[in-house]
């Protein structure tokens, strides 16, 4: 059974598992005061082309996500996020548990637009009552999207004038970073987002490592991160394992090769898809696919070929979701085309 | 410069490595769904002789202290520690930060006296106003403690027999259980905590591992705790990392094994300082040693070895400690002699 | 100036002063330990034909709403309210702030449907990954609503019905209630809902109290709710000050009584306005009365008379609310009359 | 039965009932937006001297404690308190329960010593591991304190002196403080407290009010205080009710003449207890008087009297507290001396 269920499936790329074999015995000191963590600072730093960013490497997803926009907001304050956000649906309230609201607008295949944000700040700071209610805080958007869509340059400029306006931090959530940048539909690059974002990350765990998220802070950390980091849980004893991997993926490129070949395969997989007469849910342009099947087709697929149901259609149809990784070969996709 | 300052300077076991891997391609779902997940799950309840246990693997010791506290108790509880517990100390605040309070009780090198509790308890509930005051909700212990020292079984019997009698949990805290449980002065065995306990963990970065602390509950865990590890953000997508290590390391006995290595030479760090005519701080028997060093000591040592300074005395000795690890080698403690 | 905007606007009925006089000087317990506090509750439970009931008396709404949320849930769960709910929008994030999410459902004129909040447990349930999200843990509700509406009886039976389905406690924030239950559009009896309800409040402070809100649970308050109320700050040492309150709300039907006068003068009041040609936004039953004014008509009132502006429609007519209340008089909405 | 059990047994002063009497019908906004409370802002300032101090009204002390505190630290800080201060003891854990630590320090008849501050400070900042600890984020006492002793104003100007070198804010807590400000003992005015603190409260419930503190920012308030204050269910709805008795408090002198009253009888009854050869337990200038009764006095006092017992000494007698309120009578105090 081969499984495009998701981008992480398997361990990690294999200068990672290296780098950590012959680093093994290396005496180092924990809590990411490790040489590793260091280097791996310096070419993150780098790659942002800002050489006075903070960086921090934390272990997952959720738990970088409620760490950093519990510590970005006061007690007030919540954090505005697409409807479909992942923190609006799929981190079991994680955020709320630190005592702020998300604060939701609508979503567009995944996205939120600068008109609605603005529209939203305005029609609540008109309301006479606004002390009344959550403040918002924080600007919170993934790139690429839950849906695998992408904001252009042009649409995260305008989210950021609207938090300039507004003097809102705006925070991406990029735990799929490098499938975005790859993308042949993506104007963006590292460096766009070190100079738009207050604070963004660099996702590990799905481009590559066994765990990890960079988090960037271009303007600097709030006060004391290191310690809230360790009041979240979020502390690594041995910060050395994020700090390996880091410098791993941002030596000559690797974090961008790796999602690239990702981006290729999944490119073959729509194109695979499309010619064999299969309708796409959304025409996606990152490493998460989402295609209509019939039962027919999943009938085919069955015990063969593993892959997440998201949704049904009234008309029978399931939306599905094919991700590739790293770690998807030539010879998986055209496994899947032979079944198809 | 040899290190002896902690038990997390290195990676991890080789046999880790290895395993890691020869299982890296390998297609396993996330979040501790995986196949290694599942047969560490089977060892650990094997090695406690409690076929009934649920066992979690989470990443940190903090994140698992916070977690496990906040998902047994009720609003209006706290934990009842020690006042020199790692959760009331050396936490950030963790406990706190999920809305419990930690309780104190005085400490005897590191350990509840199980009078202690049985004073505190009654004292309380014969408080005419103790429904204004924080309920105790469960018991929480290290072993071993901070200070290297250990709960005989007799203690641990007696601190179960307060929690019977006020129908309390009691968590043991087993960041370095191994290095408790090789140790020449313990009488306790794992059988007998999963007899004793509610709930323990397992720590395994200290003892072997990258990362990962497994939670052992006997009589089961509380209601949708994979919920509740999600939004405490101690969910690993890729649970593969930790269900490998703990695979590794219940398999054939690696775990005590390699604490036993370090508890040896442990023994003969603390032979060592007495027979070169240096003061112990207290006898430890476990795989940290408390020793008393001179300024002149400590110069001779300078640039040579590493250790933890805890405090200094009025006479100018500093209150050292020296941590030996699954990694520490034969010759470190040879170098060590030398150097002193 | 004559005051509509709120219900809020004076002291308490004349009868409460009255006994808050005569009482003052005598010696009671702290803490609704007090002979009045009992009084009223035994009052409140015959009031409710529920004699097993506890009941709780708090200062304010919002404390009320978030100290009964916070202690009903487990930390898994969230609220399940209407999107235009008062915990949902206008309580400054109070429930968030214990650590739980607000789940919304959409709103008809400020109501939730049996049928979208089975739907939503069911997709809910239906999803793969529901344990990823906040699970459900209650649903509130308001009574009347925060546009005046009331839920019929067979509405709630359907909510009670779902309830039941999938376990669910039941919340019924009566801020309002004795106005929603004077209503003539209203079938619900203050029996009614002690029988369907977990739990429900008895708003004091919109009617006719300084302040107050009676928490009734009808099968029995969370485990130490009178500590989990000192927790949230909610505890007043003279509890003889809301005892007397309710004490008095609930002898010889004072608080119906008054109720019953605010409704008669609201349904004067849209008698007016509809006989003047005026719209109103929508047709409300209870003491709140929506009605779309021109900036003529404002104009008009301008100095005279004092309302709540809520919203401005594409057609520049404002979405205004006049409130009724105990304290209102004939003669007040006699002076609008002439006004208008 | 005469009852000196609390100084909250009683309603309120006459002359407050009176002003709610009076000003009853008169509209006013909510949520401490009515000119009662701007009065009683005005004359809290003039009192305190302190014209551009910000004054906010709350309801009950717990209630205040956990808001102020929770307001002012940011979330690695914790509050240091004495080990006998109120909020680390007898407030349920409502200062846990925002997320916050009580750091407690060692307790000298009820007060934190300068001393024992600037130590654990000094400790605090020289561990090498301290940003793995919970911050000092501010200082706690109360005045009087729970033992009813008092800080002389060199005292607390010692404490402003390790907090200005610390930078910490200072925060008493004056849930009593009329009685304090009023004993013979006492060398610090209400001016003094504005000019030393960062914030404190001056308690109305335990003199005089039905409910109700000030909390008073000499140096201005945290941001949006007001929103969090509804955040934590604090901000009352006819926030007049406050108003209208701190307005009245504070009109000529009130508050002190009350609270002088008090400790007028409460001499005497310190006087009535030494002169019939009773012990004190400790020697007290406020209105709270510590008495050691052995069981044959407590048997004569039995249904007739009633007060509070603390705690039981080894000798058989009882740790009993008698406490005066401004609506304590001579009468009281003579009929006590009768049956002793």
């Amino acid at each position: 059974m081969i499984s495009f269920t998701c981008d992480y499936n398997e361990g990690a790329h294999p200068l990672i598992l290296k780098r950590l074999l012959e680093t093994n015995l290396q005496q180092e000191p924990g809590y990411g005061h490790d040489a590793f963590t260091a280097s791996a600072r310096t070419r993150i730093r780098e790659a942002c082309a800002c050489p006075s960013a903070e960086v921090f490497l934390l272990t997952g997803g959720t738990q970088t996500n409620s760490t950093v926009i519990a510590t970005m907001l006061r007690d007030y304050q919540g954090a505005v996020a697409a409807e479909t956000g992942h923190i609006a649906v799929h981190e079991a309230g994680a955020v709320e548990y630190t005592g702020h609201k998300v604060l939701t607008l609508p979503s567009h295949d995944g996205k939120m637009r600068a008109d609605d944000l603005r529209a939203y700040l305005a029609h609540y700071y008109a309301d006479g009552s606004y002390d009344h209610m959550v403040f918002p805080g924080l600007v919170y958007i993934s790139f690429p999207t839950e849906y695998g869509t992408l904001y252009s340059l042009s649409e995260l400029q305008a989210l950021r004038a609207v938090c300039d306006e507004y003097k809102l931090p705006l925070f991406v959530d990029g735990a799929r970073l490098g499938y975005g940048l790859m993308s042949p539909a993506c104007d963006v690059t590292l460096q766009d987002l070190a100079a738009l974002c207050d604070v963004f990350t660099i996702g590990g765990t799905k481009v590559g490592a066994l765990c990890g998220e960079a988090v960037v802070f271009p303007h600097g950390a709030p006060d004391h991160f290191f310690t809230m980091v360790k009041q979240h849980g979020a502390l690594l004893a041995k910060g050395r394992l994020l700090g390996i991997q880091f410098d791993v993926l941002f030596t000559d490129g690797l974090y961008f090769k790796i999602a690239q070949g990702a981006i290729d395969l999944a490119m073959q997989l729509k194109d695979l898809f499309v010619s064999k007469g299969y309708e796409l849910f959304m025409d996606s342009h990152t490493n998460q696919q989402f295609v209509l099947l019939t039962p027919e087709a999943m009938q085919r697929l069955e015990g063969k070929v593993a892959y997440e149901v998201w949704d049904t259609l009234p008309d029978g149809r399931a939306v599905t979701r094919f991700a590739t990784s790293w770690a998807t070969t030539p010879e998986q996709v055209d496994a899947l085309a032979h079944i198809l």
